[in-house]
């Protein structure tokens, strides 16, 4: 979706504007963005290190276990290939290798300090005891943060699929049908799409809605119940995130009333989305919108970037403070506490040189779904 | 699966038997040990951190992010719950104030430095500057290797649920299926009988056979292709994995003697997981048989226990010198590669006080599996 040669200008110029001799992905998400691939089992094995390492003016060289040359090799844009034999290597010891030949073993080098773990830290900081070992993490999120127009459309097909699957899947669902059957048809109708695995499903009726991270059970919808879900898909190298509030029928009083004060506040927020305007500033226009509806507001942040993984950065919470720029894509889940459970719903938000986009809505939630 | 009180006093031995004041479990399949419960939010936004803090005598602490709360307050079996606001708190000072309150700050603290990342690490040793902060992480792996019944009886069902799932699919499938539909009717069929997302899935057919963990896509099955899979799901708090190959119709000369040979040199292996016997000796015997029968051996490992994550220790790999006891499970899964790709297989082995028992068989897989 991005090619290598928009990833490697930027990586370039990130390292000079960092001032970074090396800069060291290690993450899935990370590893996706700067090698072209990644592993899965880099997420179920994960002492099973891939390394992508940048140099200034260098080509990037990727570090992985054996066991992955082949998928390196076929997939991969990177050509410098360097694997590593499992428990008879130690993978931070290949990456010091390659370091000392990039000749930085005495030079600035960032890794993703929010995810390499303390055991590959220490054992980085006894290879290369001359270099300066900093935070990368913040170099990562300033490139990944602007979208390319290619990025940006593979996040809107993949939105609009994943939207498509909550709405045909609750209007497909009948009183009496459980929360399971209804989770299983959203996965299925996504697989049909070309999805990978299931990201997360939390999807919630009656009792169990309290729980806003709940794992579809044997519960049966119930009519006059609330059913919300937070559903997201891996596809390709790109997840995605929606959230949806519904009604089994009859709705109960209020519940509409509910529905539409969200989805009021909700449109007043994304009005607010604009280029110039801080993270932090759309988290205070949602707190300010609640307040003046009279709504409580425990949120303690109201969205966030998406794209190799769910939650990137910027975050639209109170300490975060970059501005938004065109290109930036952005989800905004507000959430209504109400005595039954949260009602949420989430939409993704493109930054636009004129002002924003709306990427995700494959129907028109403005009036709710009642179901059956 | 497993029981608060067996819990319970399986980690006040640890930190006795290992001069620990205080353990700290940190990743997902650590938690769901010593909580008896996990959030998935661990796995999608690993900066959400939930902490077990145990110390010597005293009942634990839950920490977590208080979106999780009612989650935390229903599933969990720790009574001390502490929430902490997300972005406005950092979890790991909320940790070092528990651990003060435990009169701990100058104790001997382990952590799981294969989980917890640099960021933390570093908070870590500022917030608590007088601490010992040790790793943990094998407290962890000798306490969770020993197996409870219940625990046995449950991955033995949901093994005999994953390799019924693959049975099942292949003997369905015909020459003309695509990978994805083989591997999705995998994943309903464990959906159905009440597992949570997928963990993995590799399936390869055809010339995608040489990519070990290749994602299942679009390429038929073809007359005389092998089916290989490596596969497993989330139940519960706990995971399955399970590998096959089988042969499309009709087989190719050769197919059926390299698979035979595979599962006599599997049995083989088998026969040798008793009590007494060494992680790395079950390695050695596999590689022993391998060159007997003239087989080329590149595999790391040739096995892993299993129970909350994929890969536990012990492995059996050449430097892992765990002594194999009653109550361990392990998976064994050699692999014989071949021109067209590697034929591999796995099975579920308990270790028993006689010897050993294979849980993962829900058909004969003596004979290869002939599809179409």
């Amino acid at each position: 979706m991005i090619t290598r040669e928009a990833v490697e200008a930027k990586v370039q110029a990130a390292l000079r504007e960092n001032d970074l001799d090396v800069l060291v992905a290690a993450s899935p998400w990370n590893v996706a963005y700067t090698a072209g691939t990644s592993f899965f089992t880099q997420r179920t094995i994960p002492e099973r290190l891939a390394l992508v390492v940048m140099a200034r003016g260098r080509a990037p060289v990727f570090v992985f276990c054996t066991i992955e040359a082949e998928h390196a090799r076929t997939e991969s844009w990177i050509t410098d290939l360097r694997g590593y034999t499992e428990f008879a290597d130690r993978p931070i010891d290949v990456l010091a290798d390659v370091v000392r030949e990039l000749g930085a073993a005495g030079g600035c080098i960032g890794i993703e300090k929010r995810f390499l773990v303390a055991k590959n830290y220490d054992e980085l900081h006894e290879a290369l005891p001359d270099a300066a070992i900093v935070e990368g993490d913040g170099v990562f999120d300033r490139m990944k943060a602007i979208k390319t127009p290619e990025e940006i459309d593979w996040l809107r097909q993949t939105i609009l699929w994943t939207d498509e699957a909550v709405a045909t899947a609750f209007t497909a669902a009948r009183p009496g049908d459980t929360e399971r059957q209804v989770g299983d048809r959203m996965i299925a109708y996504c697989r049909d799409k070309g999805a990978g695995g299931l990201l997360h499903l939390a999807l919630s009726t009656g009792p169990n809605l309290p729980r806003v991270h709940h794992e579809p059970d044997d519960t049966p919808l119930a009519p006059g119940g609330v059913l919300r879900t937070d559903f997201g898909m891996f596809w390709g190298l790109y997840v995605s995130d929606i959230a949806r509030t519904a009604f089994v029928a009859p709705p109960r009083p209020g519940q509409r009333k509910t529905y539409q004060l969200l989805e009021e506040m909700h449109q007043t927020v994304i009005a607010g989305m604009n280029p110039g305007v801080r993270a932090c500033d759309v988290y205070r226009l949602c707190a300010a919108t609640f307040e003046r509806h009279g709504q409580p507001f425990p949120m303690p942040h109201v969205g966030h970037s998406i794209g190799h993984s769910v939650h990137e950065n910027p975050m639209l919470h109170p300490f975060d403070q970059t501005v938004l720029e065109p290109g930036m894509v952005l989800m905004l889940e507000p959430m209504i506490p109400t005595p039954e459970g949260p009602f949420h719903t989430e939409d993704m938000i493109e930054i636009t040189a004129g002002g924003h986009r709306v990427l995700s809505r494959s129907r028109d939630w403005s009036a709710p779904l009642v179901v059956g």
